[in-house]
């Protein structure tokens, strides 16, 4: 048996629904490993939650099958996918949560379709009676229930994937620090440049200490993004942004 | 081995006594699998919990080991009840957080009182001192320090359990999308009725997009629970209730 | 193979980056268990934080692997220790967070220094990065990057250590309840002393049911440290302190 099954959903950390999938995946499989990835990205915003799962995705362990819902209402998605992606399996809606990370890899994945059944809608919660049984499956090895695509790029996600700008000048996190996390992926953007929002302009320091107190400044973190922060100070306020905003890349 | 411990409690996801849960559950058994059911119901209010408690019972493996405490008072519990149920262990307090599993089930419990010895009282903390070593022991098979009730109905959760209406028209969870979870179970209502709240009158609708956007309605929701909700929105807002708040059935 | 790993942090219960540690902790060792002890003790706050450990460890299991991280500045620590103490490891940045159950500890540890590479500093998550992975090899029973440090008294850890107080007359957490908790161990004070905060004296209760509603009092509680309650209130909000608060031992 591989695994882990890596939950990434916008149910909140320690809600009910969390709960949930925790007990379905126990259900489906006794001894699997269940780990909380995250649960609070900003809720029903799919193109920063999905540049946040790439850059978590890129830390999990080859055989990981990571479930993945962020859910406009629960119980309306229309369709499953299972994406196989570098040796790690994506299993959630198709709405391009997945889109992210399929744009900023270079593997190529395969693409299949989860079958279900005719569940009565409201009371399918699909996370925990869709997904984590498929992802249970794939991780003891079983692929019931899939049917691989020949050509996904009918799906939303392959759509999204292929127009997606691979990096995204939005704030996708700010963490409890006040630390502001965009989309932007480090490696694409010279030290010797700066970021100007609003009236400031931001230039690149290697770390916090390296700049003086109270110093708004721009660094590569620890998730490979670009990452706006204050020394002894929080970026959110100095900066007046907040999860969702756009800046000028 | 069997298992897991389900915990059940009021302490508040992520606070100093959950982790304190966990850490006695690896005391007392080093495998023993935990999962974190829900930490978050309405503090100290036992029939709203009681309910919840009971809908996600259902939802567990049989094996399963579910420690449950809502605790006015850490420490002042009285006496520890051990109830199998259905092929899955209740062990908690004997204050009626079960009662509501007990009078939705149509199978036999067997009630076990839980002999404790003579702790300072303000020092123990039951769920991690009692309670958990408890349910370690029953995944392990072991039923030390538990004795067989021939006659429970002498218990205060027995005597809760025949007193309680199965249905209980009240709020008894809000989630952070508003929707508005009650202690009615969905089969006992027709979908050709409506429920009456304040000024509002909700009819019933399948699921968020069968109705117009701002529109409340109830449901049946993925716990098998009478949900109101709002397409869009939040039935917390537009219906102006909170958790505990009681309604016309 | 032993364990469990219990993580204690400032980073907040189900943020991202205890996700991140966690699958650090799958990624190095996939059947380890990690256990999450606490998460959110006062942001930045070492001297609370470090009471807040020693009564937390006091309840572990042996061969429990305990990482803290408190973490003023994310890649900024200087240097990172394993120190083995009564058959327990801690693993973390040498600042102090680790004095306090030396201080208590009536055993001798034995301490190790983390060698490190020359990772760029803003993109090295020491917790995840570093004290996982060691922590993980320790579960394993491997110490690769340790090396042994024959005088211990250079460390920052051992210094304040060796000037401690054992008892810290601080507000070092307050729960939910609005108990709160101070970081003098209840062994050390008779019941026949009083309290006095404010305008207030607190005379010695052994439970909540033992003093009039709306009386605060001390008592010991589970953790064997000193706590300030009020029978069915807040002893927070009657006696107007926060996390940090000094006052009269």
């Amino acid at each position: 048996m591989q695994g882990p099954i890596a939950l990434f959903t916008d149910f909140g950390a320690g809600s009910i629904y969390v709960g949930q999938m925790h007990m379905a995946a126990a259900n489906a499989l006794s001894d699997v490993r269940v780990i909380d990835l995250y649960h609070d990205p900003a809720v029903f915003d799919v193109p920063c939650s999905a540049v946040l799962l790439a850059a978590l995705l890129d830390q999990t362990p080859e055989g990981t099958v990571l479930v993945g819902v962020i859910d406009p209402g629960v119980g309306s998605e229309r369709a499953g996918l299972a994406i196989m992606l570098e040796g790690r399996w994506l299993v959630g809606p198709d709405n391009g949560l997945f889109s992210a990370a399929l744009a900023r890899s270079g593997g190529v994945p395969d693409y299949y379709r989860i079958q279900t059944g005719k569940e009565p809608r409201s009371q399918t919660f699909h996370g925990r009676d869709i997904f984590v049984p498929i992802a249970a499956g794939l991780v003891a090895g079983r692929q019931g229930g899939l049917i691989w695509l020949k050509d996904p790029s009918t799906t939303v996600t392959a759509g999204i994937a292929a127009d997606l700008s691979p990096d995204l000048a939005r704030v996708v996190h700010i963490d409890r620090y006040g630390n502001i996390i965009t989309g932007l992926r480090g490696e694409h953007f010279s030290q010797s440049r700066s970021f100007t929002v609003g009236l400031h302009r931001l230039a690149y320091a290697e770390y916090f200490a390296a700049v003086r107190e109270g110093t708004c400044f721009w660094t590569v973190n620890s998730m490979g993004l670009v990452e706006f922060a204050v020394n002894q100070g929080s970026a959110a306020e100095f900066l007046g942004l907040t999860v969702g905003d756009p800046f000028r890349p």
